[in-house]
């Protein structure tokens, strides 16, 4: 199956890419590298998440704002090529809106990774980090970087 | 036109990379990609802009940054290749030094996005984020992965 | 000498990669290209240096946690190819757990740096930033690019 089948199976449908928030695009390609700039937890062009969680978001909503991002970074992959050419995400990169105290950042990004999983064969490397603040005051921002076939 | 080209019709000329603040290069290139460090708002060998956006800095000012950081790291890509092989700017990472409130990420490296988008065609993929402090105290840091020719 | 022996020379061996925290994996190879997910300065499964730089530990103790997060990085790699075929660090990010008056992250994230210098040639890319808190409060985090013979 393909990554549309999987998500299709998932009853998931991707969105159209998000407009970027700046002078940029939403994701680029270069050989057999896909990269999307940071995706945001916007859902139909709102944001849904936003706050530090722990303070303003429960860790739950957090996971929920990184799964959102995780879609929206597929469909900034789906804006450059089809999304049947996806082969794998090779890294994944999460920024948690969070205080100083906080340290449950894997479980939040947990939320991108576990809607990955069943979507790419062979796994993903990540990085999550608690940063100071996010744009527009966002929960949580993640990035890509997509091998494609 | 090449990008020497383009920046020259701008009346901008990139400076000597910048010296790395630690035990690494400006830049390395593997294959057809090209990394940059991290680069400050260095001027001259003088930190031009530092503390937080938002209390010591303005927006207006963080943009500055930002687009200082950019030019440098065209400098730094230009230290390992010919700037006339610089093909496409990939992705740029901005890093905002800022107070867990900042919301206008987004704002201040569009300094940076809007000194590449003449330059190069096709627009690059961005994440930027509010981070607790930076190198030396500086504003802004900022990051590119280049493709070369 | 290859990196395994100039390991061997320097009287250091690499640990197992470390378990990911979360639903991810320890490394991943693309082309010539391997990510490192990002790397907590964990030593037999414990984590060995956590709080904040400048409050709850001092530079030095930075620069410890840094270099180990680095061996950790190493570790991460050979859990997906052999150490032999590691040709060069291209990229170097690190992030460094301070409160917001932070300035000395050069000096901390050298601590991997200094340790990677003499095993490959070249030198490598790097971006250091201060995040307001990272997994478990882990004192540093550092991710690396490698490129793969």
């Amino acid at each position: 199956m393909t990554v549309e089948e999987k998500l299709k199976t998932s009853g998931l449908s991707l969105p159209p890419a998000p407009m970027p928030v700046g002078a940029y695009v939403p994701a680029v390609l270069a050989g057999k590298l896909l990269f999307t700039s940071g995706q945001l937890p916007l859902q139909d062009g709102v944001l849904r998440y936003s706050g530090k969680i722990g303070v303003d978001l429960t860790e739950k909503e957090g996971c929920e704002a990184a799964r959102l991002c995780a879609i929206n970074a597929l469909a900034a992959a789906g804006s450059v090529v089809e999304l049947s050419r996806l082969k794998r995400v090779l890294k994944v990169t999460g920024y948690v809106n969070c205080l100083p105290e906080f340290t449950a950042h894997a479980k939040v990004i947990n939320g991108a990774s576990e809607l990955l999983a069943p979507l790419f064969s062979g796994g993903h490397a990540r990085a999550a980090v608690g940063v100071a603040s996010l744009p527009l005051g966002a929960a949580v921002e993640l990035e890509m970087i997509i091998e494609i076939e």
